[in-house]
């Protein structure tokens, strides 16, 4: 008995010396230049390893009772002592951790970041933004931030045992950088990435061709952008729990004269696995309500843009059941573009969290998920083959890919020649992709 | 006693009885115009089923014995001569099935099979064939028709429990058809795909731009074309058995003037979840002997032509250890550029089988199986972004999606910023793939 509380002892002092450790560690970080967060996760984990091995080895001796009473006793000792300072310099830890204190990573020196409202400090520095508060630029970059804030905070708000996103504040060697929020393996939430961008540079030669082959007017030469955006995908382990995506962007092209163009694009759409007619009829109305206000032609224009867009032409079928859609929009005006855009993104949250909360638990079997993962299958395809964005930021040198490919599902599958049975709910739902339908009856 | 031993009679004979449905059904089959043999299965499976429940229900009354002697006796002399006219009917259909006839599927009037020694009727008719027997166009159709079936018995072979390749044989709408051999969920090869296919009409418009932009000569206008290919992925359940690709094709283009242009392509490829120098050694050995004979710069050239071709640039790193890839091959002449590509296609079971043995028994845990699935997002990843095969392939009007995008494994993952740790296994394979090597020592 005396021999096992020893050992518990030992196992928390040793537990307890590993959060001192972290402590010491992150509150370092706060101060010195740090490669990658990544990094400091890898030696975390080393550290972490090399304390359990140890107090295993502890452990096995003390049942094996080769220790003195008075070696015991020293352990004991030694092991209380260091339990109180853990938990001391724990609490301390905590406090720091509310503050949300990130790093800079990937391949730059890190900047000290001080204390923030949002998931990181901006990729503009926060004396830029205050000083430009009219500059649609640095306006956008407030927005995205801010939507990404609060859409990761109200998924985290769902995950039963506290998940919470992983912040990968990155920047970018050519301009710029971004902010990759991912939430893995939750209970509620499969994957989850939220990301935003804010890059600048000259424009790569595939991305001016793909702009010109869509009608954009671009002048010969180096052409400067600035480009800023929020792109977020949400994979929910529940199958009666449908995948959100949506993305909002702003984009500045400056041709040598000077001359500079502007438009705004982004969407947001939903890909259920199982069809729920009362959530597509809900997402749909949200976004048309969200649109209505600044143009009644914006929603019945948009959503069938999206219909378009999210289509997988080898298997003929969308890739849900749509949303809205819309790029280049560069009227009626800046001002404008930009409230419609706020209201857009800001319609996310109550488009998609009431399914999120009313499906979470629902029963469902091994059926279920098989084809959920099929489903996803089709995603990974979409995504890959034909999403613009995705081929553009990876044909794109220098391009984060973790950050794109974010998007992809923790898991998917595919099978030769799955065709569901005629009056199953999998055909149900394929009926839908085949023909897209008008939810609101317009 | 007496009781079991009715149950067991009863069992007999219903599996009996199924078997001679079976037999039956599969003649019948011979004589019919059926739409699809994955209809066929369809069927099987659901009368397998209703069989299945029915035995069960009287051998549950009969443990309970609510039976009388008369009747026990009565359907115990029933299950036996069901038994014994089963067994007969089983030996029959077993002698049919030898003959391995198949129906052509999806979509199309089946025309009546005659036997065959491959895995299906060729596409082109049998007179056909036979009447042009020093055409190349037939010879490789013969060819491909060989390596398919000698590949697809030999993985049969592996597995143990008789599982088989399901056999799909389909026409296309624009000229020509394929053969698609499927063996999914198997205990030995989780997903293994081997197609062929023999297609002619006009080439698409995206194939000209593709093929001049590297070098062809093509001339204006219509083109009429005729391609006939084998290709297979295999995706072992076993994560120490590498994944295997292998394609070989020939080409021939006819422009207004008659005149005929003609090329062969194609390469073999390994991709391990785990580094055994000693698979890969055997794996390029084999390769470079099938090479040598040929021409003695042939495995050098080819090998770095894989190197380029199966890489996946937005990771920086290489699909699997290599092998060898080559297009455009149009010398010395077709004679010796047939017999080359027929060595290389000769050598894919030699190259591979022996690691399959060596290694389908080998013990893994949940930590490989995860890696191996990761793994499998790259191949996606691959296939779907870079692989021109497949990018041609679904960007064909009416090219059968089903046989392109059975090379997708039948799961994968994607996991945010997964690194292995320095030192392991896993990071042993990622290094190899990011520095292609040689494996021969050249």
């Amino acid at each position: 008995m005396s021999d096992r509380r020893t050992v518990i002892t030992v196992w928390c002092g040793y537990v307890s010396s590993y959060t001192s450790y972290l402590c010491v560690f992150n509150a370092f970080n706060l101060y010195i230049v740090s490669a990658n967060s990544v990094l400091c996760n890898k030696v975390n984990n080393m550290i972490f390893k090399a304390l359990r091995s140890k107090a295993r080895l502890i452990s096995r001796h003390m049942n094996g009772s080769n220790f003195s009473g008075r070696t015991q006793s020293a352990i004991r000792i030694i092991g209380s002592t260091v339990c109180i300072g853990g938990t001391a310099a724990a609490i301390a830890y905590h406090l720091l951790c509310r503050n949300e204190v990130h790093m800079a990573a990937v391949g730059t020196v890190a900047k000290f970041a001080s204390v923030s409202q949002y998931m990181a400090e901006p990729i503009t520095r926060r004396q830029v933004l205050d000083a430009n508060r009219n500059d649609m630029k640095c306006r956008m970059e407030e927005l995205v931030m801010k939507i990404q804030t609060d859409f990761c905070r109200s998924l985290e708000a769902e995950e039963n045992f506290g998940k919470k996103f992983l912040v990968d504040r990155w920047e970018r060697k050519e301009g710029g950088g971004g902010i990759t929020c991912v939430l893995q393996d939750g209970d509620v939430f499969e994957k989850a990435g939220v990301n935003i961008s804010v890059v600048h540079g000259n424009l790569p030669k595939g991305a001016i061709q793909q702009m010109r082959s869509r009608g954009k007017q671009l002048a010969e030469g180096e052409l400067p952008f600035f480009a800023v955006g929020v792109s977020a995908v949400i994979h929910p382990r529940n199958p009666m729990v449908p995948t959100i995506h949506f993305n909002y962007r702003y984009f500045e092209v400056t041709d040598s004269t000077g001359e500079k163009q502007w438009w705004f694009g982004g969407g947001t759409d939903l890909t259920p696995y199982y069809l729920n007619e009362n959530d597509a009829n809900h997402f749909h109305r949200t976004l048309k309500e969200a649109c209505d206000p600044h143009d009644a032609t914006y929603y019945p224009k948009f959503k069938e843009w999206c219909d378009k867009y999210f289509f997988i032409p080898h298997r003929n079928e969308s890739r849900g059941v749509g949303g809205i859609f819309f790029d280049d929009l560069d009227g009626p005006d800046a001002e404008r573009a930009f409230d419609f855009v706020s209201s857009c993104a800001h319609s996310v949250i109550p488009s998609y969290l009431p399914l999120v909360r009313q499906h979470k638990n629902d029963p469902y079997g091994d059926r279920h998920r098989q084809w959920q993962l099929l489903r996803r299958g089709r995603y990974v395809e979409f995504n890959l083959i034909y999403d613009r964005g995705t081929k553009f930021g990876l044909y794109t040198p220098g391009a984060r890919y973790e950050s794109i490919l974010m998007s992809l599902p923790l898991n998917a599958k595919w099978e030769y020649m799955n065709i569901p049975d005629q009056g199953t709910e999998e055909a149900v739902i394929i009926e839908v992709l085949k023909k897209p339908k008008n939810w609101l009856n317009l």
